[in-house]
């Protein structure tokens, strides 16, 4: 399997998030994606190579355009109110408030956001761009069927990230804009299944009235877990995407039985879709020794959601996602893959 | 003049907002009540009274009784989880995701808030049911109609929060409490006057559909300042309640000229509104020397709001709201309630 990176990632390194009600350092650091790379190569998994450059256009056509455009200028906007150092929000137009866009950028983080462990660098916007294309690089090569799955080792993540907010250390949504891509390329159909421990509400928000692109996430119970405020079993999809959302929130401490429980659930609904094609938002924070988690995963059962997901028997995209104990993350993120490719 | 104060208010200390990126100190901190205090005595303005129990009754009248038993749990349920340091939310239910109660408090503090600098501690519950009860006392003091005007030193200040969040270093919306009760006891029609530098979008979101409370807002205009999703000039009221909101949004470096013809425009409305009595929220930040302001009134200003408020010729109430420049907070608030007893 073909894995796409870019050092740009690095490029990406927040110094804190508020979490437990402290600034601490962020959780999602450059040296998970470079763990994952090195287990990549150490397993000799097969080629890493460089995203091809794709533009805007692929971006904007699941984030809304004035929100990509923020991006783009959002730190030199920070840098000249605030200084050198990583931009955080810090008040949100919750129910209550009314969201009309501020000109001032602590504002508009506001506007564009739903949290404050988010955090924008200097680095960012070259990171998430690097991200996208790598997502598109992978879709790119599905689309033209010229391979059965590829690896897309996108970092930041992205399934938090909506079509016009940033948050839980998202900010492109790389796996949207991956099945988008394959739509635009003339797929008629695709899945997205969310395996990360935490709720793919971007996901979910992108694409909840649409019926071109189905959405499974298997994922901690929003009733105890970040994002709290998405995930729901009774979200099922809107207008003409009704039926076309699913979600498996599972409570704390579940282990393999239960979880596999769920996948086997999501496959069963995965295949009855026909769709043509899969993206996986793979996240290894179901481990049972992530730091921010609570779900009882051990290594061994990586491979066994690879295998699960190979017997699909569809082109698949598996596009990186989260996953903090970085000790193990390689050995995790890559077991799915070499689980697949041993399916 | 009266003044109502509790040295509960202390109990309350927050150890750090996040605020411009960082986690920094409270810029709402014990001695700012204890300065206004100290300067009502050195000035003589009258005696300093401790406040009567209300109990909760009177806060439900304009709290959601779920956001009331929250407060009251919320430091506990916090120590259980994280510890004995400051609760602060991380993820809030911004557009794009959904109101639902989580059972985690880590949830619950973003579904009841709109910040990230508003910290509950082990005093805050207790500090402000004195506050309300200091807001209380004053009300009930007015609707009897035994003296002309009392001045609340609430802390910590109130118009930030609403029916069912807190915010903008508010729980209890103290003015909105205290106005409340005036009604019930009586009053047909009461006026809250804000003059704090910030826009109380709580006390708006409290009354925005009701026309028995007029509320004129003379603020920053949120397009550049916090709270940044409430207070445009067009935020005129709804249903029952329509034309009787009232923003003055006003820009960066404003100084006393504009300021103050902002405040005749509020005064014309507030008397052609015939109200029974007029609130103040009685914040001074909009002092030109204010750390996180950024108006440009000077020491001297206060009293002649004071002395404009007095010819309104109505029952009057000062609620204590912001000010962050401790230093002169004593000589700013004191000043305005000297200039309403030459008035």
């Amino acid at each position: 399997m073909r894995t796409i990176f870019s050092p740009d990632h690095a490029l990406h390194h927040g110094r804190s998030e508020l979490i437990d009600g402290q600034l601490q350092p962020c959780f999602e650091k450059p040296e998970r994606a470079e763990l994952v790379r090195a287990r990549v190569e150490a397993v000799g998994l097969g080629p890493v190579e460089a995203p091809v450059e794709f533009g805007l256009e692929p971006i904007r056509r699941v984030h809304a355009p004035d929100y990509v455009a923020f991006l783009e200028t959002a730190w030199d906007e920070w840098v000249k109110v605030h200084g050198n150092y990583d931009a955080l929000p810090l008040v949100w137009p919750t129910p209550g408030l009314r969201r009309v866009l501020p000109d001032a950028i602590d504002g508009k983080l506001g506007y564009y956001s739903i949290d404050a462990g988010t955090p924008i660098t200097g680095g960012t916007w070259r990171a998430i761009r690097a991200g996208a294309n790598v997502a598109l690089t992978g879709a790119a090569a599905i689309a033209r069927g010229s391979e059965r799955a590829i690896f897309s080792l996108c970092r930041p993540p992205g399934h938090h990230a909506g079509s016009n907010f940033f948050g839980g250390y998202c900010y492109f949504n790389n796996a949207a804009i991956a099945a988008q891509h394959l739509l635009d390329q003339g797929a008629n159909r695709v899945a997205i299944l969310d395996v990360d421990y935490h709720h793919g509400n971007g996901t979910q928000e992108i694409f909840y009235n649409r019926a071109d692109v189905l959405v499974l996430n298997i994922h901690a119970d929003p009733k105890q877990e970040y994002p709290y405020f998405l995930g729901h079993a009774d979200e099922a999809g809107a207008g003409a995407g009704e039926g076309f959302n699913v979600n498996y929130p599972l409570p704390w401490g579940t282990a393999w039985p239960s979880w596999n429980e769920a996948l086997e659930a999501a496959c069963a609904r995965l295949v009855a879709y026909r769709p043509n094609a899969v993206v996986v938002s793979l996240g290894v924070d179901t481990f049972a020794k992530d730091p921010i988690s609570h779900f009882r995963l051990e290594t061994d059962h990586f491979p066994l959601i690879g295998r699960r997901i190979a017997r699909l028997d569809l082109p698949t995209h598996f596009v990186m996602e989260g996953g903090y104990a970085v000790e193990e993350i390689g050995v995790n993120a890559v077991g799915v893959l070499e689980g697949f490719e041993q399916g």
